[in-house]
C-alpha cells in the first residue's frame, strides 16, 4: 500500500492507495460513532455499495443514492442529503462517507460541513479524476447556475481510501478525463513526472495497475504539497486551476454534464499553453507536446464550436480568482512551472482562444 | 461607546454597543475590499437602509431584500442571496453586510461562510435579540422541515454593531422575545445579572436606553466568555441552548413564524426550571419568580394546547445535543448555574411538560 499524509497540523489526514482498499483495509476505524451515512450515486450503488456496507456492520447505517452527473450538483440535490440525515435522526456525531466521484466527495463533503454545523466525513473516491484531485484538499461544494463550484467550504476529510481496482469499471471516457488532472501536476509544478508521464502514456491508457498506483501517488504528493502551504487559497493553491478558468467557462456555457470535468480542463489547459507559449513563456513545440498527449487520450483539443470569446471573457469573468474586477489567469510561465497572473491583456486571451476554436 | 471583544485568536473581532452607531461610527472600515453586498427584509429595509447605503458610498454596493420571518430561514431563500451576488459578480473579496435581525444574520452569515468557499460580513443587528444573542458568536445557518438551524456552519464576523437606536422601532412583541434571552444568561451564569434585570425590569420594559445597554453589554460579556472558551459547542458553549431543546420543538410544531423564537425560549426556560425544580436542584420559587418576569414581559408561559408530551419528546429527539439515541438537556443546577445532563429520565421530562400544559 502506498500512503501519504496531508499535512494541515490537527487537520491532517491520510490517503491511502491501493488495490482492494474498500474491502480489506482498515478505514472503518475512522468512524468515531455508531452512526454513519453512504453517500452515492446510481452508477456507483451496483457495483460497490454492498461491499461498503459490509464494512459497517453493527453501525445505524443510513444510505443516500443520488442521480449521477456534474447537473445534479446543486443545493436542491444537495437537501436529499439532509432529509435523509435527519429523517434518520442523525447526531452531530454521524460520519458521512463519500462513495463515488467528484460530484459526490463534493457535495457529501459539503453536506457533512454543514449539517448541524459540521459532521466528520470520509472520501471513497471511485474514479481517477476525484482519486488525483477532488477527493484530497478540502474543497467542497455545488455548483449554481450562474457558476461553478460557487457555494461551499473547505472542510477535510479524516481520510481519503483510494481503491484502485474501482478504476476497471471506469468508462473510457471519464478516465481519459481524470488523466487531464493528472498531466496538470506536471505542467504546473513537476516537470519529472511530466516527463515520466509522456513516457508511459501507453502504459497508463492502458491501465497498468503499477503504473496507475505511481501516478495517483504523485499526482496526490503534488496536490497535497501545495494544500498544505495554502489550504484556503489565499495564493499559491490558486495553481491548481490551470485550465480551469477556461474549462468552467465551458462547463458553464454546456450547461454541466455534457462535458466531463476533466474533458473541459484538458481543453482549458491547452489554452492557458497556447497563451503561455504567445507570451514567449514556453515553447511552441511544448504546446504541440501537450495537444498530442491529449488527442492520444481522445480528450477534446477545441472548445464547443458555438462559444465565442466573448462567451468565455463573460463566463471567465466570475472565475473565483476575479480580483477588483481583473481576471487573473494561471498559466505556464515555463514547463512544470506555474504562475497566477493578471497582467494579461484581454485581446491575448482573445487570441488564444480564437487560435484553437 | 460600550465595547468588547469576542476573543478567538486570529477570528477575534469587537462588539460596539451605542445610539445611533449605523450613522455615525466608522464601521465601514470592516469592508476590506471596493464591493459589499447588504442583506436585509422587507420590514428593516425601509427603515435603515438608507442610512446604511449612504456609509457605503463609493463602493460597488447590492443590496437583497428578504422576505420577514422565521419561515423563510431556508435553503431557497438563501440562494436568493448567491443569485444576487453572482448576477453582480461578486467576489470572494466582497463583504456581507446582515442588516436586521436574527433571521437576516443566521442567512447573511451562512451564505458568507459559503460564497465561493467563503467572505467576510459584518453584523449590524437590529432586534434585541439579534443584539444579545444571534450575531454573536458565529453560529449561521437556516432551517430544514424537518429542525431547526439544522444546515449551518461555525463562521465568525468581521465585527458586531449594536446600534440602539434601532430598538425605538422594534414590535414589541420582539422586544419582549429579546428579553427572555437576556433574561437567559442570567439564569446561566451570572447571578448578580438576573438579580439586576429583576430590579430594573420595569425600566427595561420601558425601554429605557441606559439600562438597556448596560443589559446587551452584560448578556454580550456572558456569550462572549462562553463562546471563547467553545467556540465550536464541544461542551460549555451548549448551556447557553437553556430553553431551546424543548423551545425548537415549539418552533418546529407550530411550522416556524407563528412563535417568535424568544417567545418559544421563554416557555422552553421555563420547563427547563420546572425540571430543574422537580429534580430539587433549584427551589420552587426560583421557578415562580422566573414566571413573574416573563409574565410581566408577557411572554407566554404555556406550550401550544395542542402539542402532547409525546411530540415534544419525538421532535426533541432531533437536537443537535443528542448524543448516541441520549436526549441531553440543559438544566439548572442552581440559579445562574447552568450544566448539561443526560440523566434526566423521560418520564420526569414528561411530568415537567405536563406540569405546564
Amino acid at each position: 500500500m502506498r500512503e501519504l499524509t496531508l499535512d494541515l497540523g490537527e487537520r491532517s489526514y491520510p490517503i491511502r492507495i491501493a488495490p482492494a482498499l474498500l474491502a480489506e483495509n482498515d478505514w472503518p476505524a475512522f468512524i468515531a460513532g455508531n452512526q454513519a451515512c453512504v453517500v452515492t450515486n446510481e452508477t456507483i450503488a451496483p457495483l460497490y455499495l454492498e461491499s461498503v456496507l459490509a464494512r459497517l456492520d453493527g453501525k445505524r447505517v443510513s444510505v443516500v443514492t443520488l442521480p449521477d452527473g456534474e447537473e445534479h450538483k446543486t443545493l436542491s440535490t444537495l437537501n436529499q442529503i439532509f432529509d435523509r440525515l435527519l429523517e434518520d435522526n442523525h447526531t452531530r456525531k454521524t460520519t458521512l462517507i463519500a462513495l463515488g466521484g467528484g460530484v459526490v466527495g463534493d457535495m457529501t463533503g459539503f453536506a457533512a460541513a454543514c449539517y448541524q454545523r459540521g459532521v466528520p466525513f470520509i472520501q471513497l473516491p471511485t474514479t481517477l479524476l476525484s482519486m488525483v484531485d477532488s477527493s484530497v484538499g478540502g474543497k467542497t461544494g455545488v455548483n449554481h447556475a450562474l457558476g461553478k463550484n460557487m457555494i461551499g467550504a473547505f472542510y477535510q476529510p479524516e481520510c481519503v481510501i483510494i481503491d484502485t481496482s474501482t478504476l476497471a469499471t471506469l468508462p473510457a471516457r471519464e478516465f481519459a478525463a481524470g488523466l487531464a488532472e493528472v498531466l496538470k501536476y506536471g505542467l504546473i509544478a513537476d516537470l519529472p513526472f511530466y516527463n515520466w508521464l509522456e513516457a508511459n502514456w501507453d502504459g497508463l491508457l492502458a491501465r497498468d495497475p503499477e503504473l496507475l498506483a505511481e501516478a495517483i501517488l504523485r499526482s496526490c504528493e503534488n496536490k497535497a504539497k501545495v494544500v498544505a502551504e495554502d489550504e484556503r487559497e489565499g495564493g499559491r493553491r490558486a495553481i491548481l486551476n490551470l485550465g480551469h478558468t477556461f474549462g468552467h467557462a465551458i462547463e458553464t456555457a454546456t450547461g454541466y454534464g455534457s462535458w466531463l470535468h476533466g474533458e473541459a480542463v484538458a481543453t482549458g489547459m491547452l489554452m492557458a499553453a497556447r497563451l503561455s507559449a504567445d507570451l514567449g513563456w514556453i515553447a511552441e513545440v511544448e504546446v504541440e507536446r501537450l495537444a498530442s498527449l491529449l488527442k492520444c487520450a481522445q480528450l477534446p483539443l477545441k472548445p464547443p464550436a458555438d462559444m465565442t470569446a466573448e462567451q468565455f471573457l463573460s463566463l471567465m469573468a466570475r472565475d473565483k480568482k476575479v480580483l477588483d474586477g481583473r481576471l487573473r489567469l494561471v498559466l505556464l510561465r515555463g514547463l512544470g512551472e506555474a504562475i497566477v497572473t493578471d497582467e494579461v491583456d484581454q485581446a491575448q486571451i482573445v487570441g488564444a482562444i480564437e487560435a484553437l476554436r
